[in-house]
């Protein structure tokens, strides 16, 4: 962590029917039960402004939103998010689970919408100025695995309709940039049951973190 | 006009209270009379999207929005303002008259807020990439005057509860500007009676533009 204080940023990653929100709950219990203080986020979104930027996004009534307002909409909430909740919790020793962070803005817009990817980072480094995840799980399942999942459950968003094809495209930009930072990403075999990710998801915090 | 098509594109800039809705009004029907498509926009808005951003940008509810995160909000309604509106309304020909565009983000964000020039220059030219109004109407008006008129107006969004000293700021930041931009900005005397500002503004155009 660059410039985060003395807490521990944690991202989960992953494609829709990973299994994300649900390892973070066990992840967040796990914490709070060796005593951390916990705060559990997501993006986008994350505060007043960001959900209401994350209703912006998922509106199926703007379909027409173009890759660039999209990618600039994602980095102000991203922003406030940084401002308002990630930075402030870091600074006074709380460990932040964080639901999708920088590594999806390369997978969906860039690996799945086709933005490029020197375009993503000149606004990431814009922002971030060299802020990273302590660690990042990226759960990854198959495409079609993960997209079973998700449409079991009941909320259907613009994302969730997109189609296999793009998030095999996504998934390549996760598994492109975890070999490009083993230090940051693990990757977790999330096709496995919900046990069997929670277990892996475990040794990676304690293997990788003092927590 | 960079890369915006056969069509015009006229940008209408200064501080609250300068009349710059009045005279787009003005110069809409003057340029409609003559035969002209007008497209009539405004910045923060101008799309569905751009007024959503507008909405969140201009509520008192959220008043701890970091000045990173409201930059790119401005950013990214920018980018659909030009994606939907702008630059297909300049390739079809039509002479375009934007209430507030880039020259404001460098007054407001930068002199007013404080966001340094330098980190406004990134995101224009991560956006804009080289494409500049044919025109820019400066509509300078003494910040006290300025204040004196929004305050008599119904609405008092979150912009109109700045101070004098803010105001003050970004009118030296359009002064800069505009001497720096010579063949673009057109310096409007706004401190004047409305005719007189409209002919003013008649007379630039007229002899800046061929309309």
């Amino acid at each position: 962590m660059s410039r985060g204080g003395r807490g521990c940023f944690i991202t989960l990653e992953g494609i829709e029917g990973a299994g994300k929100s649900t390892q973070q709950t066990y992840l967040a219990d796990y914490l709070r039960a060796r005593g951390r203080e916990v705060v559990v986020t997501r993006e986008p979104g994350g505060t007043a402004l960001g959900e209401r930027v994350r209703a912006i996004f998922l509106d199926p009534a703007l379909p027409d939103t173009g890759a660039d307002s999209e990618l600039l909409l994602i980095y102000a909430a991203r922003a406030q998010h940084l401002h308002e909740l990630i930075l402030p919790s870091l600074a006074r020793g709380a460990v932040v689970l964080c639901d999708r962070f920088e590594d999806s803005t390369y997978a969906y817009q860039g690996g799945g919408r086709g933005v490029p990817a020197a375009r993503i980072e000149v606004l990431s480094n814009w922002l971030l100025q060299g802020l990273q995840p302590d660690l990042t799980l990226w759960l990854d399942v198959e495409p079609e695995l993960g997209l079973a999942r998700a449409c079991r459950r009941s909320t259907q968003d613009r994302l969730e309709q997109e189609t296999v094809a793009f998030f095999t495209r996504a998934r390549a930009v996760f598994a492109a940039r975890a070999a490009a930072s083993p230090a940051r990403i693990v990757r977790i075999d999330a096709d496995a049951d919900r046990e069997q990710v929670s277990r892996q998801l475990l040794a990676a915090v304690q293997e990788r973190l003092r927590l």
